[in-house]
């Protein structure tokens, strides 16, 4: 049986596939996303598991239930990184996977089982996430080709250069008849599991997102010349946008992040003329989300206006709350309580995962792994062995109990 | 007689020699440079002045007074420029100059006069304000060579390239008995002139100012996972840094400018770990210019303080107040008075001039016209013909004033 111990190891050798000798990173279609494949292959093969890539570079191990070609539940994660990752975001789950596939080799399961390591998860390379479990989403956008990554390959070329077939990536695509669902171990990236000393969670719905710039357009002016009641200062505005940002969103118990900031001409003796904000936005509904927005929006247009500021937006980004399924989330439950813990904590995921793709085509469930500190892409990440153990034992009967309760 | 429009003329005809054909650029040691001095040379010849070019690059006309040799009532303002400038800044004062040294053409003075178009005074090539003043005044800095451009050139091999001799930049320092003290005129770059319908005003002192670089650092984490408890948010505590900034310093009547900003590691889902800012901090007098950023020190560490974040600051830029001798704000006045206006407006200059740097070896007066919308640094910088009529009668009225009262 494959333990904790072996799963740290594993992932501790998938540390060594990586661009760089000093830190993590493995990217979408390069050499270390296949030297992964091909090692993650063989644990696959190593557990029973028929393995092969798909049309998007995915790597997949099946093995059949009690009769051949029957539905799959589908178990798995991600197996690329950001730059200067940690150990466990994604290669975690995979290797999970495959101990628990490897656990149950021998069960009579009523569905096939299948462990999937996503290739591309972060968008690192290309800036574009979920590349991996969106070709299995059957949701790929032929807009994607043209992405380009710092060196200006496009994502059509590195497919090409992989030796894969851009032609062929609806061959990726599952249609929901050939699964049972999805599960997903994680490690929580977050603090909350460890302020409650709990080892497992089980996660009731991955975030709402919407994504913004934000420009604030007012008049640049020379610092010295300009008394306050001349000056309509973007940078000021935006500032106190800034500020508002946080209060909003931390009475309405959601997260909302200004990342990026510029300035223009952003010379030290000018006042500036604009300033230019993102901002990130997270809530565990898609109308606690659009509610905290609205309030956003009013209160920036009100700063604006106050200050003769001009204020224009433009959504950049935006994905609907992935629910877990309700028999999902009963089966995780089931699997922590498994392992001692009578009143498991129920988490909603302000980060994204491959889950979020996956749920257009079918059921989700999420599995959290409590984490050091929060930390997460950041060397810093890290496990203990004890809650690896337990995650393996509640992912085993979380999948038990699924084969139990199938209709 | 030298008129407004033809004061207006000649600063028409130095647009015209611009490093761009869509906007007005002329910097230092550069062959806009070279061609100024030649077409302001000849205007200078023109008004009867002996014309030569000093070891700093910037431009003299003498013509001597009732004997060979006296010390000199110097004259004059800057020739280069910003990028995208507008036409007076700095232009103005050296035509006016040569225009007043024509009216004066005949006048008996017990000085000679002297007309000064300093090569550099707004630093736009190589970083550093006031080359050419700070050369006259004795108080160059040999660390200043090492100074490079935008494609690299040093400052030194600038100087060999426009043909000045680096190793003689002493030359041009003049001594103080040499001068009987410094005029210059100049566009208010504010509003207060045309806020009181004033032509002119005199200038009482030029800005205290200070320049730092504040550093606030916190934690990078991830946006998603990391809920408000356990953010550090470096951008948010340099946001209200910047509120509080304009605060202070309008309760103060002292002018604060954040022109600059970053957050890093600037990604739109990571939350800022560190933000640096820029401060641009003016006042009349150094003592109110310290007590401001005494305020805002202590508030800035307030606020980090209050966030778990840490506060760098690093002074980049420290000039003391240059005031104006009030025997040359006398002459100015009473210049002023000839044309009309009885009861002549004094304005501190939140701005810098040459005259700050020409302070360290003599006394300084200077004259400010009314200038659009207090708007420069900006091809809409403008000035009325009236006002330069009114101008240029107040500066010879000025000279006149001082030639009469000099013991």
């Amino acid at each position: 049986m494959t333990t904790a111990e072996q799963v740290l190891g594993r992932c501790s050798e998938l540390d060594t596939i990586s661009a760089s000798d000093t830190w993590l990173e493995r990217t979408h279609l390069t050499a270390e996303h296949r030297a992964a494949n091909d090692v993650v292959g063989s644990w696959m093969e190593a557990a029973g598991l028929s393995v092969r890539q798909d049309a998007a570079g995915n790597l997949l191990g099946r093995r059949e239930g009690t009769e051949p070609g029957m539905p799959a539940l589908l178990l798995g994660s991600h197996l690329d990184t950001v730059p200067d990752a940690g150990s466990f975001d994604g290669m975690l789950g995979v290797v999970m996977a495959i101990a628990v596939a490897e656990r149950l080799r021998h069960a009579v399961l009523p569905f096939a089982l299948e462990v999937i390591g996503f290739s591309d998860e972060e968008g690192a390379r290309f800036g574009k996430a979920l590349l991996g479990s969106q070709a299995v989403a059957g949701t790929w956008d032929e807009d994607w080709w043209d992405l380009a990554d710092r060196d200006g390959t496009t994502l059509h070329q590195a497919f090409l250069d992989f030796g894969l077939d851009p032609r062929a990536i609806g061959d990726a695509a599952r249609r929901p008849e050939e699964l049972v669902g999805y599960l997903e171990a994680h490690i929580e990236q977050g603090p909350f599991l460890e302020a409650a000393d709990a080892s497992l969670g089980f996660v009731t719905t991955i975030a709402a997102a919407r994504r913004f710039r934000l420009s604030v357009t007012g008049e640049a002016r020379h610092a010295g010349g300009t008394p306050y009641s001349r000056r309509r200062d973007a940078l000021v505005g935006a500032s106190e946008i800034v500020v508002a940002v946080e209060r909003i969103a931390k009475g309405a118990g959601t997260l909302a992040t200004v990342g990026r900031i510029q300035a223009q001409p952003g010379a030290v003796n000018v006042i500036p003329g604009r300033a230019d904000l993102s901002l990130d936005l997270r809530a565990a509904t898609d109308d606690e989300r659009d509610r905290t927005w609205e309030t956003i929006e009013l209160e920036a247009e009100r700063i604006c206006a106050d200050r003769g500021l001009r204020l224009d937006v433009a959504l950049t980004h935006v994905a609907p709350a992935a629910p877990c399924a309700p028999w999902l989330q009963d089966a995780v439950i089931e699997g922590i309580r498994s392992t001692g813990d009578t009143d498991p904590m129920g988490l909603w995921s302000p980060a994204g995962h491959d889950a979020m793709a996956i749920a257009a085509i079918t059921d989700i469930g999420m599995l959290f792994v409590r984490c050091h500190d929060g930390i997460s892409h950041h060397p810093d990440e890290g496990v203990r062995e004890v809650d690896v153990a337990r995650g393996l034992d509640a992912f085993e009967q979380a999948v038990l109990a699924i084969a139990r309760d199938l209709p």
